[in-house]
């Protein structure tokens, strides 16, 4: 997508228009929610300041996440991104050795000077009643001048720990960390699926 | 990473040594479990065939979200990847309009004719006794013969529901969907971090 205006302009040490080509490419199209996520990453990664292994936790599991492990090398798979499904549209970026970091949030009270953003977060208009182009123009104007950052100690949601060992479940036959019980999660909930006769 | 012997041959559409730099680009490292995760996404895709839109699950945090994100249009944070915290190395691609599909595990019963690949798998062995190359050098060369692979229906974690409407949190006033409850879900729970006043 181009967006008028942007091109000279850096975010998360990429160009702009980079940054909007790489949300495409992993996330489908250049979601506001990513967007403002990379401005989110940016703050709290410019806090911490550079040379600093950072963490994450992410407070929703809608779009934050891929802002993360497109713009900080914490991934879900590598297990330096946590992310908690409690839909708050805030993540924290901390030094995994101090535990100090920072929260950046959308700030509902901040978006409320920018008519767009603050309509798009809380849902106050259909989506097709606001056009992409202009939402994101109206976020890459705003950056930080929606957001909140605090300076924080993490106390939870540290790093996963590591697998130590590994037993065949009696349930169902397949491997998985003893430390979940006698036999694993899916055995334990009931499974997601049935097998397919057809 | 060189490997040899896998310059002229593919997976998940692209050149084996493109894979690694892929996962290494993203991952930080080529992990052995997210490239026997390449293979597993390789095979359910190869089986759902083409021009048919799939939805993901994965029943581990470790490794296979980042293959279901680098090799499909599925991520985190645009809700096409459900992920459950079941460490079982196992994922399912299915149709999100039929909701068959099919679900690809990592077989311990098989990986035993494959002692490198049943050594990490089981955490039989220290990391340091098992070298990087040689254990990626085993899952290359053994690829599908170490996976089981079932057709399946899918019975539920479909995608997320879309949110319809957002409220502010009375406890910590942030916006939050109010599906959660009469106050967000961060403040039900408790936080996961102080402020810092240093």
């Amino acid at each position: 997508m181009k967006m008028a205006g942007v091109s000279n302009d850096r975010l998360c040490g990429r160009p702009v228009e980079q940054v909007l080509e790489d949300i495409t490419a992993f996330h489908g199209f250049p979601a506001p929610g990513v967007v403002i996520g990379a401005v989110m990453v940016d703050w709290a990664r410019e806090r911490i300041g550079t040379g600093i292994e950072a963490d994450a936790i992410v407070e929703t599991l809608r779009c934050l996440p891929d802002a993360v492990q497109l713009f900080t090398p914490c991934t879900l798979g590598n297990g330096w991104m946590r992310v908690l499904d409690w839909d708050r549209f805030a993540l924290t970026l901390y030094d995994r050795a101090t535990r100090r970091g920072y929260r950046v949030r959308l700030d509902a009270g901040k978006t409320a000077a920018h008519p767009a953003i603050h309509d798009w977060f809380l849902k106050r208009v259909p989506k097709d009643a606001l056009p992409l182009e202009t939402l994101l123009g109206c976020i890459l104007e705003a950056r930080r001048a929606v957001l909140s950052c605090r300076s924080v100690i993490v106390t939870d949601f540290f790093r996963r720990p590591k697998k130590e060992s590994v037993v065949i479940c009696p349930g169902c036959g397949e491997a998985f960390d003893p430390r979940a019980g006698d036999c694993c999660r899916g055995c334990l909930r009931g499974g997601y699926f049935k097998l397919d006769g057809a």
